[in-house]
């Protein structure tokens, strides 16, 4: 007998029918005596339909706390229903509103953190045998005022009572079966991990945004709740994102290849090479709300440097302009851009203890021909910047490269 | 200056465009100098939209608990809508819960009756110049779970906030522009009342419960709340509801002429004229869930006694069933019934002091042949049955011998 708190999705619940559907899988683990906590979002849709009836009255620009009041509504829809699917099925069962839980937050309406939640109340149901479904996303500020978490805060919310609950698990259901090594419509080779740390499951950040909202995974990991990726509607382990490196050690030093197609590369040329030139570069970035991905700043020659750095696409033409007023100020060269470009990521907690790691990257780069433009690491990390037409073949010939490749079926 | 609290039901706030209207028309009532609490329902469709999602998960009978957390969403997304219209013209305002003001009711879900309202945090509010919306028909019970009024109960809730509050007015904003003498769509020269009591609104009920929820005008009467009935989007002083009889004196008579075709007749004839007779017939009527309106007995002769009384048309059937089976425990003549049948009332406090009402009510309707079935009277009120097809008649002989006509215009 566990203590699982379980999360299902917008698209988990989208339909009374997926309620349903979800209701009967709930049934099956409280039979199997595992006392289980749920976390719901709204109905797939619903939230973009209260926002789009907000911006109606609003000028496109709602009161935040007003919205919040709105949109909080989505997930109370859901709880009920859900609730309801239980009771019919001979399931004990109670819903909870992030208020009435408490789960307290700060008053940062649409972007709220939680502060606390008092578990004595799902305690005292757990006890009396009761499934508790809770509102995901959403909270109340210290003057009962209704918060939300922002978008996809449902995932937050779960970790969050696992971790007040001391839950031995918190299970995200979605539509995948798990995390895999690395875009399966990219690489059909590519496999579903067992486990995966949370510092790996971070970096690989732009395939894992996919599957679990980021800000829930590094919650997870500061209070080292035990989360498991799994298919809504079928059956099977998923991936278990813990803590425990030792566990992961006989995993193979790369664990995956992350990329992204979404970001543009720019450089300033022939910068003086002085004390504090790359804040007077990424401070007037930073000012115009554009966020910084990769930054890479090579060895300086004749006294002047360059300095290169990728943003997102969207805010391309924006940074630009920022960057053309820095480089006349500072009397640089010049401005150059490319958003024809990808990133593409190796990632494993197993590169800490293994050399050679980031030369095997590159070699199985240099056989396909592929030109490295940018180069950035950390510890369980290298990315590159190539052209964006080599990128699914980078992918490829690295998920080969590092072993990730699942055996061929007969057949394949 | 004055407080007011104002109620604005499903229909005046079905559309985004309605609220904003209803937005304009509190700006208005705001820049007068007059402290505004709004009430306001769910959008018209949406409470029903969300039962019957319920009702699928729940093979038609919703846990109400549940219930209630699922369809207090729909005023709560209205409140936040009309806030952010409000603001957005430069109004300040703030939105609650039935929970956050707090409305204390007793348990009894999809049917609780307010118990207590906390109005400090509103007083705060008003003080520093702010409108506050409140969602109506919603509460919550002392252990923190949501509560509902049941259906209409937003007007209840604007009367309890206007007593809470000692408003010096609560008005509901409705799609008519006031209480008739008649109904218009009877006599053409029906006149809307400037005043009324809540006395003769609770026995116009046939009429006014078109108009405003029975239960809220209880309500008002108990505690004094002065209650007006406006139209929601046209200018017009509407009806003023009050406890205070003197200030009517100068009235007619009679207030109004209503009436009611819902109802069905029976007859258990030759009953024996013995004590707990009455009781033996109604009770297993009563038994039966069958409401009962009007009840006539005339005096006995030959030890026996006729009783009648009306119900609703739709209890007719099982009513008559009942009727049979308890003519033949008493040993009883027979049972007869008529479903085509009228009841017409003249209400007005001013027949208390006047005597010579009634004769003057059965002159009109003998003048114009029409035969009277039953009689009942109450201190403010004297209904008749007739049959069905002289109702439209009877209402417009009555509506002409009462002086309630309104005078002729120029072209009628």
């Amino acid at each position: 007998m566990a203590l699982i708190v379980q999360k299902f999705g917008g698209t988990s619940v989208g339909t009374v029918e997926r309620i349903q559907q979800v209701a009967e899988k709930v049934k099956k683990f409280r039979e199997n005596g595992d006392d289980i906590v749920v976390v719901v979002s709204a109905m797939s849709g619903e939230t973009n339909r209260l926002i789009d009836l907000a911006r109606q009255v609003s000028d496109d620009q709602p009161v935040p706390r007003e919205l919040d009041v709105m949109v909080s509504t989505g997930e109370q829809v859901t709880i009920a229903l859900l609730a309801m699917a239980l009771i019919k099925r001979g399931v004990p069962a109670v819903s909870y509103t992030g208020n009435q839980v408490r789960i307290l937050t700060d008053s940062a309406h649409n972007k709220a953190r939680i502060l606390q939640i008092d578990d004595q109340k799902l305690r005292n149901d757990l006890k009396a045998g009761r499934v508790v479904v809770v509102a995901g996303f959403q909270g109340v500020d210290e003057h009962g005022n209704i918060t939300t978490l922002g978008r996809g805060g449902s995932d937050t919310t779960g970790v969050a009572l696992a971790a007040a609950l001391k839950a031995a698990e918190c299970q995200i259901y979605t539509d995948v079966d798990g995390v895999y090594t690395t875009d399966p419509r990219v690489v059909p080779q590519a496999q579903r991990l067992e486990k995966i740390t949370f510092e790996e499951m971070l970096e690989m950040a732009s395939l894992g945004s996919k599957v679990l909202q980021i800000r829930s995974v590094e919650f997870a990991g500061k209070y080292n709740v035990p989360l498991r990726v799994l298919h809504s509607f079928q059956e099977g382990p998923g991936t278990l994102i813990t803590l425990d490196e030792e566990e992961t050690m006989e995993q193979p030093i790369i664990s995956g290849i992350a990329f992204n197609r979404d970001e543009a590369k720019l450089t300033i040329r022939g910068v003086p090479d002085i004390p504090g030139v790359a804040f007077k570069i990424l401070g007037p970035i930073s000012a115009a709300n554009i966020e910084v991905d990769m930054i890479v700043q090579n060895v300086s020659h004749d006294n002047t440097t360059d300095f290169t750095f990728t943003v997102h696409r969207n805010d391309y033409q924006s940074a630009q302009q920022v960057l053309e007023n820095t480089s006349r100020e500072l009397g640089a060269r010049e401005v150059v851009g490319d958003i024809k470009i990808a990133k593409v990521s190796i990632v494993g907690v197993g590169m800490r203890s293994h050399a050679g790691v980031a030369s095997r990257m590159f070699e199985a780069l240099a056989k396909e021909n592929i030109n490295i433009q940018m180069i950035s690491t950390s510890e369980i990390k290298v990315s590159v910047v190539i052209e964006e037409k080599y990128l699914e073949l980078a992918v490829r010939a690295l998920h080969t490269a590092f072993e990730l490749d699942a055996p061929a079926r007969q057949g394949d």
